[in-house]
């Protein structure tokens, strides 16, 4: 199974990044065959022809299953985020299976994932058929949300659980 | 496959009706299995315990596929549906496939699904994996929009095409 | 100052009528002129033509200030205000300053005044000049959120401080 | 009155800048004290303490009336926006009113500047007593839509018409 990562936070290895790996794994039982760190692209988001983001985009389009992670700023995803998920055109990603993972500093946003970044994903194609999941940055790798969400989101997307899960 | 098909218009026999029973068609080969009047529930929506809601409910919990649809009040879907999926505790539907179906008299208001009614399907439990579909009241059975959505659709949720379509 | 108080509970007497009540006081040093109960109006609400719903409706189109107030159903406001809301064309609130107001169990649903509240009060035409306003349940006469929120809302509604404020 | 017009597209002399000066003049009687083209920033929006981005957005801080306009991408508003509003503090904008103009191709995306720009706006601090416009691009500078709104708007930001308007 070809899982990506595409991390949206500004700052390189991030809890962002640490989040979506651990999400990807705990979904498949392997670390994802790709992680894209938007923050070492860049500039290069905002011009055209890149070869750096062509790369990146194809690794996207080949992929069965892509975690989109981004903490909370204002109250939804990043800009950074929002650049690279401009390259795609609309319903472009059709066939590929995503899910929209969020950090908070608070409670508070939780909904931020739902209302603001499954539709944005939807409208270039994505199948999102996991609810959003929302993470503390202060409990990330840890607590009940995220024990539920994973039972909940393999059994959605007909993920065998493997020995040791 | 248990399809069935939750109208949500206040108006017994709407085109929010015949709509909903032309994308279970569509995306099955057959028609639903069931179909909810939320009209013909009315004020036992406000009560608790009604017989009548119970079958309800019990209909979309043992449903393999449900559409929900409504008519766009206000930008966004109907009190009246609103008042149905408020009888579902957060998940309850978990392990339901859910589409999101709206008509609109204007374009102006497409996006209200993807914004407004995945996400309280989601908060109930539902997996919606297709993007939402808006029809226009005028054209609702008819045009490009449709027939593009239905063959995504179809193949986001795994349908096999019959005979004849 | 016409302040309306309208209150979205399926439940009369609830915390989120006297929360909308303390709102309303807080704002302008004198408990709202009118309460609008919806759970009085129950099916009422469903059908056309019934003289207390245009007796409400009547009191919102002539408020100065309008709080809608509602708490926290499947992540976003109840089905019982959005019947409510129906009753109004798209803009005929034109000229009605609106403040929105959600009570949750939980912060998770913290946006849900913002993202789904706000625009259809906007849809029907009211102004919304503060952001919503968020109470826990379990704390909704007291604590910071309140105040701080209170200080900015008579800012930007230009409300002036009143001796005992 | 100082007016500051934010555009929020990735090219330069855009329609969208042409509606956001449009709509300031239409609103005020006179073009925007500040234009901030956003594609002129560019990358060093991406990085922390550029001294141009400073600039934009101490312009910002003082102004009385800021247009936020944005052409749609992805059917919300642009990540290069996004990136500039993320050098706001969450409220740091109190006290500024705001108003959220998004330009798009087809009337499919008419609610995205309700349902996607406006939180964010408010989420940084702004009032947005109006509703957002939505111009369509091949028709942004005439139209119902642009003098109804204009009407609606001046009415609630209390702006009294000038001779010629």
């Amino acid at each position: 199974m070809n899982v990506v990562a595409v991390v949206g936070n500004p700052k390189p290895a991030s809890r962002t990044r640490a989040a979506a790996e651990l999400v990807a794994e705990r979904l498949t039982g392997t670390p994802p065959t790709t992680v894209i760190e938007l923050a070492e692209l860049g500039p290069a988001l905002l011009e055209a022809g890149d070869p750096a983001v062509a790369a990146a985009k194809r690794s996207v389009i080949d992929a069965d299953l892509v975690v989109f992670a981004s903490p909370t700023y204002k109250a939804t995803y990043t800009g950074l985020l929002k650049l690279f998920l401009e390259q795609f055109a609309a319903g472009e990603l059709h066939g590929t299976t995503a899910v929209a993972l969020m950090l908070g500093a608070a409670p508070q946003h939780a909904l931020a994932g739902e209302l603001t970044l499954k539709p944005v994903l939807s409208e270039i194609g994505c199948s999102c058929p996991t609810p959003a999941l929302f993470l503390l940055e202060s409990a990330w790798d840890a607590g009940p949300d995220l024990d539920a969400w994973v039972e909940r989101a393999r059994d959605v997307l007909r993920i065998e659980p493997r020995d040791g899960w």
